[in-house]
């Protein structure tokens, strides 16, 4: 197997991973602390698929820096399907929370208005949340790409 | 270059891209059947990307049963490489449309109710149209995989 920038025990495997957490979790903390948050599914949801990329993120990145400390070689096909499965799945999962937040967010303050006719609805902090999902997206997209390479490489 | 089943020039990649096209251009016309849609626009953006991903489907679909009549291989590292820019950016924005739509009439169904104080919106619509850009997405989300596999196995 080739060693691919980004891929698993490598630096940038494990930058990419930091980054994700990272961004994952400050999304779900602007989410949390915006009043109403939990009356509206799509934003409930965000905050779960958030959860889950942090924690798939900070296991991946704990493994990253273990394998890094102990030169250990994580380039393994079924290791590496693992981490395919597992990227692919979080990362759609991430986009599918960011868009349908972002499709209801969009109709509160733009179709119907709701933000600036309830100014107790926290817009502002759910389109920041929303812009940390997407940023978290990108980087669980670009690794799940450097993955999928490495795995069709071999 | 392997030939992959649903690759290029093949009978499963035909087949592949004639059902993203049927399954693209009856979400749309559900869509726009359905009274009040151009007022929201997450329903606006699905019928754009459902447009998008039909003109595309059509001609990759022309561009295979070209390639299956005059017995050509489509398998050149040059198209291949802009077939998987393509598929990725249609598929990515399907699912997005999709996404944002499913989050909006969530919203009305479950969230705020408006799908039964207002009878005139017309919910079952918009869901049919979303439950066929989902599987829209999962068609191009296959030929998408099969298509990146085949360059990234060169």
């Amino acid at each position: 197997m080739k060693v691919v920038v980004g891929s698993p025990g490598t630096v940038g495997g494990l930058l990419l991973r930091t980054g994700q957490c990272l961004f994952a979790a400050s999304s779900i903390a602007f989410m949390v602390s915006a009043s109403g948050f939990s009356s509206y599914t799509a934003f409930c949801y965000l905050v779960a698929s958030m959860g889950l990329q942090t924690l798939w993120s900070l296991g991946l990145g704990c493994l990253d820096s273990y394998a890094l400390r102990m030169k250990r070689n994580l380039h393994n096909p079924v290791l590496v399907s693992l981490f395919v499965v597992g990227d692919w799945v979080t990362a759609t999962l991430s986009l599918a929370a960011a868009c349908s937040s972002a499709g209801v967010t969009l109709l509160f303050s733009k179709d119907v208005g709701f933000c600036s006719l309830y100014p107790l609805l926290s817009c502002r902090k759910y389109e920041i949340s929303i812009a940390l999902a997407f940023i978290t997206w990108l980087l669980i997209a670009v690794s799940s790409l450097f993955m999928f390479w490495l795995l069709a490489s071999v």
